[in-house]
């Protein structure tokens, strides 16, 4: 007969204080002694796992404490338990009321399959990145349906490890599809922390440590934009920072329309290049604002907006009646990975901005045909979307001081949308958007007042209640992954990571092909983008197989890096 | 000499695959061998933890196979190892090219902190909800600055143990705060594993998974609505559900309004009560709508719409010039749980709506004044949006065959939004907007067809690329952690915890107090809300002594349920 020994691997200081109740002589129902977890495991086990033949020994921690490592504690003793019991007495692993002990057991247990099938396998390059399987298949294989009965847990540890099995691997060295490939693990152990607090970033009631880590991120991300004041908020996506900045350039020209809606202001206009992510059209859409007057300005042969053009453009759309809202630039396109001359767009705004027209002149809009705005020149807002590129730089170039060159002028900006899940690995979702503004805008802009969430009468300042800064009514805690992986590597670490992004893979990839003499390239920076492989094809010996290793060998040299 | 063992708690699976590679004779600099491993904890454990006369002892797995368990392997070893070594070689904690091994180790040590702390500490009656401090004193605490240089592990996992500390703990049993108390652990493996995956909801390719679970998830919450067939996604929070339905009844009313903005169209409005959540308010003035355009709809004592005040206020604004756009109900009011009576709100809806008038006659709108509008009745969409009561019901009631009656109705909407991270327990977030359409409605209004991410010749049917469906680019996936807990208890066990929340509470508080005999106080329905203590205060000799002993009567008989 084999013996399988069934242990608790429960982290010390959970039983401990447990223990300790029930000799007061309190016994609660919650919190299972250790004892009442082994029978919980070993019911699972036989109902479960065990097979013909196999007999379980379970070992108490105290026995381990007094050395008595070796099973003395043999399964008949727990039988003679089992049996003395009345069935509906005995722990229900599928009982609704949530059982702590038997519930962090399983946790546990998914724990060290994810370290391993996700995160061990995952970013193992001799794995696979993905286990391809046709929808239909995939489909069957995972069991998808829910049914009215519950599982039993070795099933659903089974599934755990299927859901593993069959998803990307996207911390797979090899995983380059898309702009959120790698894993910091400082990171991932605040995601981690994040999902099992779970709350609301909304009030400082509820969320203490979150509201002052994303007032302190914030002020962080601000500081590296140049601003030494200002506002800001986490919001879930890029696309979602960037849909705020829109509603608040269009809030901060015409505070009416949040009560009146467009129907009460001009029609306004947004301009950003044909590069630009497609969220900017996303969200005149969504705001009711409309992608025909999105006004796509030229861009030049490296894909970076002519700031002549927009020149152009905006005295155009004044002329038809409309109001420019907003610029909206990018700081490294989606698929050229440009960065849009802030500095020179930045002239462009300004030229075009007369801060009287924000009050009295603008009542007289009102009152006047709406043709007669072409006469007037309005506020509009500098939005910059720091966007990523392939290489995934975006934004963060502002931590590196060879780099942050690239978005000069970024401090004349209105607002910046910058997301720390792409080049940073912070994890998704970890999307800031900045603002320079000091007049409270965001929340004047956003707020609704709910007074079953933000009574003014409480015991703090109730500016750190934060909710209300955004349409959202629950907020998820995005902020402590950044601010943990920050605090763990510092501005120097994650600045490496964007000079090591930038500078290192070329040159050493050079360095290899020339000292094992496979083959020869060269490389050059291209318009904004530091180096691109420049390969040359001019012999008429070069055939598809040459082609091929030219891929695979850059790909070999470069595997660690 | 007080002796210390370091061990290394890898999983097993993890060690294994390594070692063979290296004996195959390839050496990677990923994936740590298990004496690298030890090593870097050991200089980990001299830099940060060391005190004055401890000796490290190092144990190895294989050591402890061989039932070596006593400690051989001493720490002058190492130290030879370690003076051998140029220290520039040395393992940098603080180096920003992730090291695997290293990363796990520090999130395995995080993961204990969080068992403890967060789910044994936190859900333990006898530790505090909240361990209050002001906001000056908490940010000296957590020592927030972002500094320039990284940080020891050690002082890292200080740091997570300071954020679980000094947050609030939802999970705990006397959270009742808000809506999403209390912790699924079979959910929050879930979310774990979500998190670790860190993949993007858009494409089948990078989340096979992930589109399978949801389109599942969806269907089965579809058919609990009384659908077979539809749509739906999820998104970041109800409020943003809420908005998706406004957007969505937009652009099925005037399709045009995405590329011409809201001044193409009539004034829009939209119906709810007083007493329904405050984001549709939000949405009305993001989307560009207005609050002024929410009309709003007397309740009765219960707080549910009166469908005839409805009527009255539709005709009312039709004749004002306006478009009746959506009705938006409310199945468990934010403050006082009430469930709107959909039945009867959806005969007004259904008297209203003019089937004809979305063809041809829409195109009539616009040749003619807006006015004219006033004589046409317009199709409009019955939207339902299952929020929650303090008690947490809401739209989970659906699970319940004894409490569905409360939404009777419902299959006659157009829109459901229903957040399974309250009463399900889901964790944050969780929230799920279903339709009845089936004409690719959310794709068509949201969509903005990135050619970079939704090519159309892909190898399988791109319709399960269902990224473009929402306004977001990049969307977590919340869907997974629903599918496990469904998973784990079944419909059967998802109802019971309904039940249990409607049912449980007041008769079992009252039969105890009874037996105890320390107070009596009556319970009974209220409206639609299943049971309320009716506390009657007649005597004079009632003293604020006594309402406290009421209060904190209630809270003790009632502590375990």
């Amino acid at each position: 007969m084999e013996k399988v020994e069934l242990r608790c691997d429960w982290p010390t200081g959970c039983g401990a204080p447990r223990r300790k109740r029930r000799r007061r002589g309190k016994r609660k129902r919650r919190g299972m002694t250790e004892q009442r977890q082994l029978l919980t495991l070993l019911l699972w086990w036989r109902k479960n796992v065990e097979q013909e033949g196999e007999e379980a020994i379970v070992a108490t921690s105290r026995a381990k404490q007094r050395g008595r490592d070796s099973p003395t504690w043999k399964v008949w003793k727990w039988q003679t338990c089992f049996h003395s019991h009345d069935p509906a007495e005995l722990p229900d692993m599928n009982d609704p009321l949530i059982d702590h002990s038997e519930g962090q057991l399983f946790l546990n247990e998914a724990f060290k399959i994810i370290i391993e099938e996700v995160l061990c396998k995952g970013t193992d390059v001799k794995q696979k990145v993905c286990e391809w399987k046709e929808p239909e298949d995939l489909a069957l294989l995972l069991d998808l349906e829910l049914r009215a009965a519950g599982e039993p847990q070795q099933r659903l540890l089974q599934r755990v490890k299927d859901v593993a099995k069959y998803s990307i691997k996207t911390s797979h060295p090899r995983f380059f599809n898309q702009l959120f490939a790698g894993v910091d693990y400082h990171a991932l152990a605040g995601r981690f922390l994040s999902e099992a607090l779970n709350t609301n970033l909304y009030t400082y009631e509820v969320a203490p440590v979150f509201v002052l880590l994303e007032t302190e991120v914030l002020r962080s991300l601000r500081q590296l934009v140049g601003w030494t004041e200002g506002d800001g908020i986490f919001c879930p996506g890029g696309s979602t920072s960037n849909m705020f900045a829109m509603n608040l350039a269009r809030y901060r020209l015409f505070p009416e329309v949040k009560s009146q809606g467009l129907w009460a202001v001009p029609r306004l206009t947004i301009f950003t290049s044909a590069e630009s992510h497609y969220s900017v059209k996303k969200g005149a859409a969504y705001l009711g604002i409309g992608t025909d007057n999105i006004i796509v300005v030229k861009v030049d042969e490296g894909g970076r907006i002519i700031p002549e053009d927009l020149e152009e453009k905006i005295e155009l759309t004044q002329s038809q009646g409309a109001v420019p809202l907003l610029v909206s630039c990018t700081s490294g396109t989606t698929v050229r990975g440009a960065f849009d001359p802030l500095d020179r767009i930045a002239d462009v705004c300004e030229k075009h901005t007369t801060s009287g027209c924000i009050g009295p002149e603008r009542d007289r809009f009102k009152s006047v045909d709406k043709l007669l705005l072409s006469l007037l020149k309005v506020n509009y807002m500098l939005h910059v979307f720091c966007c990523v590129f392939q290489a995934a730089w975006g934004g963060s170039v502002l931590f590196s001081e060879q780099h942050r060159h690239l978005m000069k002028g970024v401090a004349r900006a209105n607002s910046v949308a910058w997301n720390p899940h792409k080049l940073l690995m912070a994890g998704l979702q970890c999307s800031a958007l900045l603002l320079q503004d000091t007049t409270n805008l965001l929340k004047k802009c956003h707020s609704a007042n709910a007074t079953y969430l933000f009574q003014q009468d409480k015991c703090y300042d109730v500016n750190l209640d934060v909710g209300d800064k955004t349409v959202q009514c629950g907020r998820k805690d995005d902020c402590l992954k950044l601010w943990l992986m920050w605090k763990a590597v510092g501005s120097i670490g994650l600045a490496e990571r964007v000079d090591k992004a930038f500078n290192l893979v070329a040159p050493v990839i050079k360095e290899r092909m020339i000292k094992q003499g496979t083959m020869m390239v060269g490389y050059q920076p291209l318009g904004d983008k530091v180096n691109f492989f420049r390969m040359i094809v001019l012999s008429t010996l070069v055939s598809k197989e040459d082609m091929d290793f030219f891929l695979d060998e850059i790909e070999r040299l470069g595997n660690d890096l």
